[in-house]
């Protein structure tokens, strides 16, 4: 079933792949995904990701999958506002696309290796 | 066992999946995989796909893909040369992502479908 708070897109085609691409292709959307599975929930945890994400480019994904129904956020503090952020059901959704990212990565880059926390959250989908 | 023609990359981090978003994280790199997987071999069939890839980046991303081992090419003409792509073990080896993507796309972004003749390529994966 599609989710309701998909934003309204323009489509580049009817293709699934590329439909999938325009919310979550780029270096930078899975990562912050593969955070949330791993139970970072706080923009300064998501900030602290060994990649270096810089934060103007976390600040515009969490904008993006919040519209397009991947997270949700809710306030933890008042003031000043604060944030937390979880997977959707939609979000959730994408652990299989992380874990065949994942062996691929392990099969086929060097030098990398999937943690065992990151195994275990992910074999839970 | 790593791919052997492996280009030398500056790692993100040992994650896998960074790894391998450095390869083929963007939103035009897997279209062009999608494409090799259903049979399109010349430079101008895949400037044709739907999607409408600029020149500048299909090219871009073919000479990338081929450096990291995940297309190779060979000539079929030689005045002026031309080259077929195809998808080397490495190549192949995505399409489980693909596969993964396509059923998140089809469930999750409202107006894609999966064309048949991509189902049974992607179903010998």
């Amino acid at each position: 079933m599609p989710s309701r708070r998909t934003a309204p897109t323009l489509l580049r085609s009817s293709c699934p792949i590329a439909g999938a691409l325009d919310v979550v292709g780029d270096r930078w959307t899975l990562l912050i995904i593969r955070d949330l599975v791993s139970g970072r929930r706080r923009y300064g945890d998501l900030a602290s990701a060994e990649e270096g994400i810089p934060t103007n480019i976390l600040a515009d994904r969490l904008k993006r999958l919040e519209a397009s129904g991947v997270i949700d956020s809710k306030p933890y503090q008042q003031n000043p506002p604060r944030y937390e952020y979880g997977l959707t059901e939609k979000g959730e959704a994408l652990k299989p696309v992380l874990a065949t990212l994942g062996v691929w990565g392990k099969q086929h880059v060097r030098g990398t290796r999937l943690p065992e926390a990151m195994k275990a959250a992910l074999s839970h989908s």
